[in-house]
């Protein structure tokens, strides 16, 4: 056995995934010692409180309430608590102590992560975050790393296991939105307060982090238009299907052409932007991303030279999400023995976000119409007078008594500005009940 | 903007990938510098002939004949010429001289891999070689670093884009053989000698180099198993669409239980080992390998605690690799910048490679016997006596004048050994006509 060296690893925080780091530093030690070339010593568990129930036993005598004094010394400090503080403070320390920082914590890379690189590259450690999206997939290193000297044009893909739970289960098994939320809840996949998936929050954070990565520019949870999966319902999964789609969440993450993305906008004319958004979307059944069911994520990445590469895994569980922190953890012991400063984050070129106005795709708008001769002319003329083109039109006869019928519009690809004024148009008409869904048409 | 350090970069050959890696070198200049904090400066191009035709347009000036000089005071050497000499002697040159080497050469890497990183490791340079595997698809670098804290127990996946390209064609356009092998040599899937494409060498080749980062272990190509797709027919890829399957080109890089897969094998139960094999096998249509078509690539990774992982992307093309070649070369340059060693690779466990005889894996025997009672009986008692197990049986009748039916048979999980001295006595037998196929299920 070659004589290593030993770095002191702190852990702060002992949830789901804390638990299963602690149990494979604890377990693995000589594995991890062969594959980092550095003893992995963990010095101690920083947690609220050392009586609570964990998913797996862990030595008491490592567990403690002291993070400031675990940090002091450390060479690797592994966050895992979640939330802003005091996570922020803890990292700020770690890293102005020169220890190397692992963490999964979205919540604040998508809120302070300008603050938490800045100090990294301060001081030249490193802060890594595999674990942050999309679980055990390795979709951060092949962005920063593999993908370096490429440019990325648009990244799209599921990142909440729980929302894709929920949206599968109602897909396949005809379920209601509360039904399917009430299965998700019973299996764990919703925490006690869901709002933070079924808003679209989470996907919102994991969006703000893969759009940092691939445009080199800060992007801030502020900055991503989002919504979340509160307003589908069972008829709206239902009628995705007879049109040949099934509903997503998804998260996409485009880089816009100066002008815009088709069809200039004179008035920003001046330079590229980008747009971060999710939303739930519509996703031809042919795609590979319709074939992601239950928990799991995928993540599409559309570069210049490397074209299209897909990549897909679990996205959550504790021991899964473990595998993505210590990847990251032998990757730090790797540079603290090698020696030489971190690699920070790109430079930064800190293009501006445009508004979800200025994104373009296509469109299917559901209207609840009178069922009457002549409605469909004056909807075409209202589509056509707001410079939407239709691609696709369906009308479902009425089955109420109120004799009253669904028109399903596909549009070709229209901006998101125009579409919501014309929208807004049709809404205001008189041949027009009510506006039953505009849902967006992704991956084409 | 910054004033970045200059680095100087070598580039050897500059065929379709390289070709390629110059032009973006050259234009993408400004960008390159950014992400790698280093100016990269293309010192020249080494190429046999400066006069002969190139995919890219390059400056004269660059070119030069003379590698050995080219390579003399370069920070990074990139090595695309392919073969083993002169490429091997001159990579070994780049790293005594203390440059990192990026290269794309998988030949090379197959047969004198332990030579190169050895040499690395001695004077604490860097070799990257993402290109190597599967073109554009990052599978090296989430091997390497990111699932460094996890344990592989399986990889298998489409490494061969022409071979798939073939098997695709014949599987969706019902071609023969010979037909898909043409176009897919008009398309320019195929080179002149499609040999090393068409009887597996290049899987095997990738798939030594994935099991020896999977495993570390030192896999060299001869203790790869190697089958090719020169055995497969139109009518094997209908036979097994009728029965659900579409046959793929796999390679697949396993890690065996000590005492063998299951059901000890005492003789060797002293400790883990490993199975490295290339062949066609049957894979469910409901497995996404299933859907990965044309020249596209797909790797499936099973980890102990990320579960399973999917890679997918472009398998070959010149500008797709570059992207791969060129995110190499950004580490590099990082690396060069930060200072310190390069990480090598990891300490070697040197498992020993288990005989192909070993493996468990469920097949499919399609067998041309008399159609006559009291065969399948026969049939039955051989596969027991030989400890095969049976899992589905289907007899087509006779079409033929000379009255002759097919069987197929599904076993269950069996030990390769045993199923093969089982296929040789039916063979033997009175009833069996002729063994039509034999074909291994993976995937399940």
């Amino acid at each position: 056995m070659i004589d290593h060296r030993r770095l002191r690893v702190a852990l702060l925080g002992a949830g789901s995934v804390g638990s299963q780091v602690a149990h494979l530093l604890l377990t693995h030690a000589e594995e991890l010692a062969e594959r980092s070339g550095a003893e992995l010593e963990l010095a101690g568990i920083a947690v609220r409180d050392v009586d609570a129930p964990r998913d797996v036993d862990l030595p008491r005598e490592l567990l403690t309430t002291d993070a400031e004094s675990l940090i002091v010394g450390s060479d690797i400090v592994i966050e895992l608590m979640g939330g802003i503080e005091p996570a922020r403070t803890h990292i700020l320390a770690a890293l102005n102590s020169g220890a190397d920082v692992v963490t999964g914590n979205k919540a604040l890379l998508a809120t302070h992560g300008a603050e938490i690189f800045d100090a990294a590259d301060q001081v030249g450690a490193s802060v890594s975050y595999e674990a942050a999206v999309a679980g055990a997939i390795p979709i951060i290193r092949p962005l920063k790393d593999s993908l370096a000297g490429d440019r990325i044009k648009r990244i799209f893909g599921i990142v909440n296991g729980s929302t894709n739970f929920i949206l599968d289960k109602m897909d396949r098994e005809g379920l209601s939105a509360d039904e399917a939320q009430r299965i998700a809840t019973e299996l764990g996949y919703l925490e006690a307060d869901p709002t933070l998936d079924l808003e679209g929050y989470d996907a919102a954070q994991k969006a703000a982090i893969l759009a940092s990565l691939a445009f080199h520019t800060h992007v801030s949870i502020d900055d991503v238009h989002r919504e979340g999966i509160e307003s589908i319902t069972a008829d709206m999964i239902e009628g995705a299907r007879r049109a040949g789609f099934v509903i997503k969440l998804l998260a996409v993450c485009e880089r816009l052409a100066a002008g815009g993305a088709e069809g200039a906008d004179t008035a920003d004319a001046d330079g590229e932007s980008i747009s971060v958004r999710v939303y739930p979307a519509l996703i031809s059944r042919d795609h590979p991303l319709a074939s992601v069911h239950g928990g799991n994520n995928a993540v599409f990445v559309e570069a210049a030279a490397a074209g299209d590469l897909m990549f897909y895994g679990a996205g959550a569980g504790g021991l899964q999400t473990a595998s993505a922190v210590m990847g990251d953890v032998v990757s730090a012991a790797r540079r603290h023995i090698a020696g030489g400063v971190g690699v920070g984050e790109s430079p930064r070129q800190n293009l501006p976000t445009a508004p979800i106005g200025r994104i373009m795709t296509r469109y299917q708008v559901t209207l609840e119409v009178d069922d009457e001769p002549g409605v469909l002319a004056r909807i075409a003329g209202i589509l056509s007078e707001g410079g939407v083109s239709v691609a696709t039109v369906e009308q479902t006869p009425s089955t109420d008594a109120e004799g009253r019928a669904h028109i399903v519009i596909g549009t070709h690809r229209a901006r998101e500005q125009a579409l919501s004024d014309t929208v807004a148009r049709l809404q205001a008409s008189d041949v027009v009940e009510r506006v039953v869904s505009v849902l967006r048409v992704e991956g084409e």
